[in-house]
């Protein structure tokens, strides 16, 4: 995942208490030793772990519920009247069926923005994944509501910044500059401050929520925010699919990162982010599924495959993004647009998160180029196994931290309760 | 798979002699036969097989052979000499595993547009597949060549027309109005007309030949193509991507169909088919994947979906192409596309063509919307069983009519003859 992204046609990895501790051609010596535990890749593929920048694990639960409307529509009339409704045991299951889905697909490390992030964190901890979480605050409420959600977020990122031997990091995360008045934005950048935390947010999604910002505060959400602070600390913004060439720039030297949810944004009619340019700028662009319920999976060799293809098909120049950039994008670019640096590259002193491939599959035929395959020809069911922090997630298909069965039920269960009452 | 695409949510299915005899939710009482094979679908989902209308099924060898350049330099620098120095073995094992990836992908009827044709029918007529299949002739040779071409194509359209039981067709094809002079596409339009058969062609794909139309010709590809003849035979069209109002309104006069290739078209930069305008003029559009040397896979759920987000995405309309639209377009407007009118969906009388799909899969649950989910969460893996004529293809994920180890053997090993010479 450097650079060259060169592929090792045949070697072997050592992992040893969850680094990553050799790659290389050659059986090492000292591995004669029959306390270690060898595992047989023959005919799988080992890349790391893929990383998805944005989401909203719980609403998996929506997935199908509301389909072919717009963004406006389907947040407000859709969604949140049902997810209003929804308790800890809502938010619970729904975060298992994502996860359980996303270890299925190859996915180590996921960012979420909800509530009822206690939950969250727990199944997070048990699953054995490694996840970058923060409580979404929406500000359109009374002060006293205002400053008890505030200090949720805030109790729930200092206690869990760093937990589950480092796999959980938290974020403090206003929604959107649509939905925080300005001085609770400020408020939320000065607790982000004093928990030396970063900043996560929704920005400039569509068109009409742009024109909505100039009407309402005669100015752009990005302006805007660069006007309250948020961009003086390390930031991620979602989408980032209506910004100007300047804006771009702006990002580029603040080092704002942009989580491109390329699946979500075309879903809802959203339109098409300008990840050229941005990538052309020097930002850093990763990858978000965005919830299922505007998706509708979390396959993010889908997203890497959109990110890949979209920009060709739109510019007209068909070397636009690369699948190196796409995967880039997906592993090692996503790490770091989360301010982790020891995950999202296989190499040693890494940190042992990283997957296999099923290397006989149909659409890996013939075994010409792997990076293509990866970007362009596979999809979440190919994944076969799945560790992270060297512990193993998922073997040959089967999951082993989560009863998937049980998750089943009961997110059909929450289904039938909240769309029937019954 | 009629405008209201209904759910049967739980029932049984009945076939006899390769026709669905049965649909219902009660088992009938004649069925207490002991005679009688029994499946059990239980924890699956049961839709019709999809419907691939464009294609080059050999040039799987050169997947990922090359990526990330455009249309013309891809075709000419890339494929071309490679193809040339290509035999009936080559074909052969190239079709085989195009075959292999679409069984497995739930894919039961594809369109072939290739050379070695009769290698191409003898894989589909063993592999039990269903195919409309035309020996593409490029016109750019001495006339002398163009006739032994066009000989060929005609007795191979003759011989292989209707048999395998009926599943195999076959089409006239001139490769593309580019690559044929205008008294070439009349000798065939002749010959057409002479075996009854339908056209099919590349068209517009790329605004370059568009452009290089008008400057050799004085005037568009689809106007050329109509005054040779072509639109009054039953035509379907490939790519149709740069397409005026005027053109597709043509193209409803004339009953064109179009096939739409939204993957390969953003993969060589072409650029993205006008998709709605030509579903309100009333256009025909099925879904195709083309090679997968362009693609870089032939998962028709994909296409689906890219048919489905693409241009919600680009238009700004959510509504635009909605699930409903985009499943037809896989299925039953793929079938009558090809002038097939008895498969493409699951109705007694028709032929028993279909597939299955794992329920359990965790990106289909919850259980909330069958006809969202194929579309928008589901991929080519989670297709478990596979049935074409009434013949079962795959059962369980197992290959029944073709020998998956041998393909992949020979893939690989004509992969390295061609690449390295060895």
């Amino acid at each position: 995942m450097n650079e060259q992204l060169p592929v090792l046609k045949q070697g072997h990895m050592g992992v040893d208490s969850g680094i990553i501790s050799f790659i290389g051609t050659e059986i090492p010596a000292e591995w004669n030793d029959a306390s270690i535990e060898v595992k047989d890749g023959s005919n799988r593929v080992y890349l790391p772990g893929l990383v998805n920048t944005h989401g909203h694990a719980a609403m998996s639960l929506l997935r199908g519920y509301s389909d072919d409307v717009s963004l406006q529509v389907w947040l407000e009339e859709k969604m949140w009247p049902i997810e209003n409704a929804w308790g800890a045991e809502d938010i619970k299951w729904g975060t298992l069926l994502s996860i359980m889905e996303m270890i299925r697909g190859g996915t180590t490390t996921f960012v979420d923005m909800y509530s009822f992030m206690e939950e969250v964190a727990a199944v997070v901890d048990s699953s054995g994944m490694r996840g970058c979480l923060a409580r979404g605050v929406i500000g359109l409420c009374p002060p006293d509501i205002q400053t008890a959600k505030l200090d949720e977020a805030t109790a729930f990122a200092k206690a869990w910044h760093g937990k589950a031997n480092g796999r959980i990091t938290t974020m403090m995360s206003p929604h959107a500059p649509y939905t925080c008045p300005p001085d609770y934005i400020e408020r939320i950048v000065a607790a982000s401050k004093e928990l030396n935390l970063p900043i996560h947010i929704h920005l400039s999604e569509t068109a009409r929520e742009v024109q909505g910002h100039i009407n309402q505060y005669g100015k752009r959400p990005v302006a805007h925010l660069n006007e309250l602070g948020v961009f003086d600390r390390p930031t991620l913004v979602a989408h980032a699919v209506h910004v100007t060439q300047e804006e771009i720039e702006l990002f580029a030297a603040k080092g704002v990162h942009v989580s491109h949810n390329p699946g979500s944004n075309l879903k809802l009619a959203s339109g098409i982010a300008p990840v050229p340019a941005m990538l052309k700028a020097g930002v850093r662009v990763s990858l978000g599924t965005d919830s299922s319920a505007s998706n509708n999976n979390l396959d993010l060799f889908e997203e890497m495959r959109l990110a890949a293809l979209l920009h060709k098909g739109v510019s007209g120049d068909p070397t636009a993004v690369p699948a190196t950039a796409a995967l880039r994008m997906g592993t090692i670019e996503g790490a770091k647009s989360i301010w982790i640096e020891d995950i999202g590259c296989l190499q040693p002193g890494m940190k042992a998160d990283f997957i296999a491939l099923d290397a006989n599959q149909a659409h890996f035929q013939p075994q010409s180029d792997w990076i293509s395959h990866i970007v362009y020809s596979a999809n979440a069911n190919d994944v076969t196994d799945v560790w992270v922090d060297g512990k193993q997630l998922m073997s040959n298909r089967v999951l082993l931290t989560v009863d998937e069965e049980r998750i089943r039920f009961e997110a059909n269960r929450l289904l039938r309760k909240f769309s029937t009452g019954a």
